[in-house]
């Protein structure tokens, strides 16, 4: 029987949405406040869902032990109050929206899920805003 | 590479459940309290959520500004602080569930977005009773 | 040693925010969209705090099972699927506002709280809005 | 045209994940402090959701009356103020997961819905961690 | 200027509500559900308000760091994953109700704390029920 | 009768804890992560907590709307999307705790209630961190 597991974590970090070859006009036309000089931040969460067959033995998709581990070695400390613009290699020149972040976040774990599949990543970026990128869409 | 954003927004509206053709005894025991005779009212959420591929240039599915203007003009406007069973042109007759508001928030907007698709819209009306309209269901 | 004990209770009602004595443009004017013609309605939640001493048997400043027949009897009972201005005698004439209700509720349950002491009530209409009645102030 | 009800409802319960099979350090390795010796516990939620035809008369899927009274007689009196270890025949020998439980309140709702179609259970041990189980995976 | 700062912290734990030297009926009609016999548990919130001088330099009343390690090691480690009557010495013979907990856990920081000074506990046992130690009442 | 009545406004912002006559390893170890070098940021909560008689005549302390014209002006068009400690010339040189911030709302706000009185100002970088400032502490 098949069932889905997920975590949620949190981390706060930096960002501005700002494109340097467009005019600040077209930057503030286009990402309103976001664009502002300066930047600004978020508390975000992150919820990562792995679906699989439930370990007759241990009651488990899969050890939470090794979820934490993963999230913690691979987003959070990747993450958490840090810069989202500049401190990111990954993220370099792209701008940093929880569209991306969810992709982001995605490749960093989906290689490393040796049990399971991942099967969804969501990030919010308020009570008001989040999204989502799932294996089959 | 598909993602999907969701935009969370409020409202407060009244609402009654009543079928003016059943006897009042009737009406009771098919709405319970929600049948009493001068309304009732709730703290409403609603969630819509667009799919579509991530621009590369702006890192968005679809401009936020865009769904928060359509929410507001076609989905807030039109429902907060009304009364659902007499302010509505739409819903004259109906009567307003969470099912019944999903649907109608959903032939709301569908026809207007013109970036992404929208493929789920859920309405809550409290912390534990929500409905969804989903695009392929 | 005195300590606080607060219970949460949750109730839905409708209202509307008028002055009959007043021109509709002075109702607008003071009450904005409250004034709306056919009402709307909200989520309360409401906290009752008492305070007293720790029963060193029980380790209770006062049973909860005592605690939620009042809130239901006198509170819930009373307010739950109303509608706040045609349905509760006390309230009639009255401006059924946040802070209104927190001085009803403080005003049904004071005389009839027993062991340890009201200190306070507590309305919310929304996240974003509560009243709260105390004793000493 | 379908669409999906979801009620939310809550119950507390003690546990303890333990395999008598195994060593002490074996079971401290795996389940860690869920291993502790006299148990703990956890404020859990349950999400159950319904698909369907909005019926035009009612506006519903389901009467809320029979979802409620079908959660509170098969999951709440079941469950709650339980310890899951030793109270309930069902678990009897199983580690109680939050996916144990998801499957276990999926076979104990879904050969009992007569309106719509039982589509989704979800299972939260806290805000950080919760478990599906859903018809079609 | 004198400003309180909070730290919000989480646990879980388990317990029952039985005192031996009564009968079980008598156990059954004073602590109802939570008087069953293998015990349930809950997610536990304690938030630990410090009030004090806020120093020009770092900003602060007291420097978070060493709060949250005065709460890791003086609450969580004590209570997180325990059984509240059978692993808490200063517990035992004591029914172990949020009142209980919150002079416990003010009995554990308040000789502890060196900066700033404690001035309320607050412990909640769900979303609907919490119990507050105050200096001052 | 005196009411206390709270409106809850909502702000992200970005910011850094250094203070530049202090060496690198020095702000490290005072501010931890807060000290990382290109900034991060928060979503931040504020409330606002006015007292006085209701009126009899509108069942209020205050018209929310003269309320949140307050808050816009003086506190969201202020602090939203904004760095603390470039963009706030009253926060130039402090670090922009939450304490601080709750000092700064204060004393942007206190002036200006000519209706009720302002007793509290709670600001929240998270869940699980918050400061007040009151007016009789």
């Amino acid at each position: 029987m098949i069932v889905e597991v997920t975590r949620r974590a949190q981390f706060c970090a930096g960002h501005r949405y700002w494109r340097p070859e467009w005019s600040p006009v077209k930057n503030r036309e286009v990402f309103g406040a976001c664009a502002s000089e300066n930047g600004h931040g978020h508390n975000y969460s992150v919820e990562v869902t792995l679906s699989g067959p439930v370990d007759p033995v241990t009651g488990m998709v899969i050890n939470l032990t090794e979820v934490d581990r993963l999230i913690q070695a691979h987003v959070i400390e990747c993450l958490d109050h840090k810069n989202l613009n500049m401190d990111i290699p990954e993220l370099a020149g792209r701008i940093p929206t929880t569209e991306v972040l969810a992709e982001f976040i995605w490749d960093q774990l989906d290689p490393r899920i040796m049990t399971g599949q991942l099967i969804r990543v969501r990030v919010g970026e308020s009570d008001d805003l989040w999204a989502e990128k799932s294996r089959d869409r």
